[in-house]
């Protein structure tokens, strides 16, 4: 009987099993956002604990943070052999409005082959996977093909404050050859995706003072700088009328689109029409010489976020404005440097100042941006594993927003990430009626658990980056 | 006896008679803006009639209006002579913050010869010299080189609401050859100014809409058109870089500063310098080409007086905004039409919307531009007469606002305007302890009465505008 029968017999015996255990754990408001609720989030640690025993998992730990614990697990019988660690996260979103809820959002109910309840689909749904897979594996096999370490945090819907310094602390503990998140979502019912970048952040704030006060623009009007005016003057000169961004140097350290990459961007078909509609325009916009995918996925940006400045009540006021200022943020992609960005804009903004004013930037918070390479074994083995379950084309996609964790993790443990997501955009992950499709989760297990077969089939000296 | 000679005779043998009479006005409180002071509203009108029928003049009526009464008189027994038509008002601003003022606003006192009450400038003071010019010649030659009528309403500080109304129903009862108007200010100390040429105002409101709602910039950023970036396109194509306006056709009517203005402008001496270091920039910035006497009095501007759209709060939100938009108002110069204005705006928002956003515009409300020739004998004359009594050259100006009532005048009656202000950028008109210069009180009494010779040598052909 091949791995894949196995698993399949394995865990067709086992769903109602492991729906129940489930629906156990959604059952522990585990919201790491509201303090009333750091009881909960000790018991939902401890139930993930206790989970990971069960199935055979070792040197099991809670491990304090200044926040929410990690729940920490490994096996590592697999002398040699790769080691893969999986991140995720059982701490859940709030669920106000709770009117809104057609069911309780922490009493689970299946209705339509679907499970409604917080957390459901993000993320205890899918880190719950990589235990099943993992028991199914070893009690099937009674080992596992490879070596396996769980990192399971309690502070994702928070921003991670704590992670960044434990994943500092323990990079000997959660040392690793790739990092496998099941977070992310698929391209759509049925379309399995692997996300193999993000892009990263940078921005600023600025400031354009020109005189002392506001001035009565019929006084003054005509003689005397506008703020405003020259701010626009600046905003206007970031981008051509293409779309281009025309900061000097800021396409520099692009990594080009491999043709590979566009090719497969390309097979997606993505509908332009649909989007248009959906967002009630005439017509999209973006970079010349570029798909929407490739413009959102693999290109830069500058976007302005924010502009303010003079008279913004009903009517009129005859006013010219002494102070004017805006909020831009930049996705970068790979191999994009925050810093190196933000030195760029300001060298643009202090060339484009117009006379008459004087402008202060303000940084923002900065994001590397991450790419594991399009053809890097990991992620070329996951879409495998996605079309031999699904039995599509796996798309090959990359991520528009940014994940600050995944950064983290590439930056701090620089290891190749595969983000091999079972969730559906439509699943309401963050609002009322969070759910998770049961396709994808009795499809998705499968997956898992063959991808360990998968990637045993590399040395470590393959999944290197 | 010369009649400069008869005046200040007169003027100075009547001077403590004057300034008590003129303290008598003052001391009523005709704050139009405010309903408790209606009483005092009709005490100031019968006050001002009753005073002019003790200097002689003739037909005096309170002519109701929705509001507050105009109070209507003429002496017009120059037959085949010129008419002047006087223009003030007798109501004031409101008095807060009474704690700042040094005596009480309605309790005029005189100190370092300067007369301290609400209205000693701003218009009862000017308005009372004008009644004790007409005084003066009637007393000393037994009649008045020239017709005149007085048209003095009660709602200026309220924007003059029902002015127009009643200049069209009453344009026979006020027909003049021409307007003065003693409201506005002299260039500075001992430095009279004639004002022949207000800017008028015409504006819009742009509103820039994209998608249905605010987008992710992670998500959309970089394929979506930014609705703030589509204005800032917009917004900056109305101007280039050295000050001109682009819209198409916007200097079109503009009539060309002649020569003599220039020159006029240019004797002014007008320092840059100290208007600079007044208001805290580096640079001055205007259309290229002019002065900024020239830009502020005699060209027309585009003025962004407000912008707003996506996040403006602390910090950074990464949103891809949906909606953003400006108010944007143009200051106009003869023979500029605001309608057609708006027309030439709106046709230029159209071309430079970007693709990926619709534009909304609604107009703000308009005023004409105004001027009367810089070499009509009215403006001259004006000058000739303040040049005999302050002994320096007139400064020929022009104003770089806009007063909606003289617009209206010029509208509806047609006539020709003189700005013969007395008033000083000192006095705190519109601001605890307003006050007058006794000293432009003494002259303006004296060049006044002598613009009415001055007058008396143009027959009514000479003086069309």
């Amino acid at each position: 009987m091949s791995h894949l029968q196995s698993l399949n017999t394995y865990f067709e015996t086992k769903r109602e099993v492991h729906l129940d255990e489930l629906k156990q754990f959604l059952r522990i408001p585990s919201i790491s956002a509201i303090s009333a609720h750091k009881q909960d989030m000790k018991t939902a640690a401890e139930w993930l604990a206790d989970s990971m025993k069960k199935i055979g998992l070792e040197n099991i730990s809670i491990d304090e943070t200044k926040g929410q614990p990690v729940v920490y697990a490994d096996w590592l019988h697999a002398e040699g052999l790769p080691t893969i660690l999986v991140y995720g996260h059982y701490d859940v979103q709030p669920v106000d409005p709770l009117n809104l809820w057609e069911t309780e959002p922490f009493d689970p109910q299946i209705r339509d082959n679907k499970l409604f309840a917080r957390g459901a689909s993000d993320d205890k749904g899918q880190v719950y996977m990589h235990l099943k897979a993992i028991e199914a594996l070893l009690q099937t096999d009674g080992k596992l093909p490879v070596n396996v370490k769980f990192c399971i945090e309690g502070e994702e819907e928070i921003g991670s404050p704590n992670l960044p310094d434990y994943l500092m602390t323990n990079t000997d503990k959660l040392a690793a050859d790739i990092i496998v998140i099941s977070d992310t979502g698929m391209q759509g019912p049925g379309e399995p995706a692997v996300c193999y970048g993000l892009r990263g952040l940078a921005g600023v704030q600025i400031e354009v003072k020109g005189a002392k006060s506001d001035l009565h623009s019929g006084l003054y009007g005509g003689g005397v700088q506008n703020a405003i005016h020259a701010l626009v003057e600046v905003l206007d000169s970031f981008r051509d009328e293409e779309g281009t961004i025309q900061v000097e140097g800021f396409y520099d350290n692009v990594i080009p689109l491999k043709d590979e990459e566009r090719t497969a961007y390309a097979s997606l078909n993505f509908d332009e029409d649909a989007l248009k509609a959906e967002l009630g325009v005439d017509a999209l916009f973006g970079e010349k010489g570029y798909t929407y995918t490739e413009q959102t996925w693999a290109r830069p940006t500058l976007e302005i976020n924010g502009v303010f400045g003079g008279f913004s009540g009903e009517g009129i006021k005859t006013v010219l404005p002494a102070e004017a200022g805006a909020k831009i943020t930049c996705r970068l992609v790979p191999n994009q440097d925050p810093d190196e960005i933000v030195a760029k804009l300001t060298a643009h903004i202090e060339k484009y100042k117009p006379i008459g004013v004087s402008v202060e930037i303000t940084e923002f918070d900065k994001g590397k941006p991450f790419i594991t390479p399009f053809d890097h074994p990991a992620i070329q083995a996951a879409g495998r594993s996605y079309e031999k379950i699904y039995n599509v084309p796996t798309a090959y996609i990359r991520g528009g927003g940014s994940i600050p964790i995944v950064a983290a993790f590439d930056e701090i443990l620089g290891l190749p990430v595969v983000l091999m997501g079972f969730g559906l955009s439509s699943e309401n992950i963050h609002a009322p009626n969070e759910h998770f499709h049961l396709e994808n989760f009795d499809q998705g297990l499968r997956v898992i658990g063959d991808y360990y077969y998968e990637i045993a089939q590399f040395t470590k000296e393959d999944l290197k980056k």
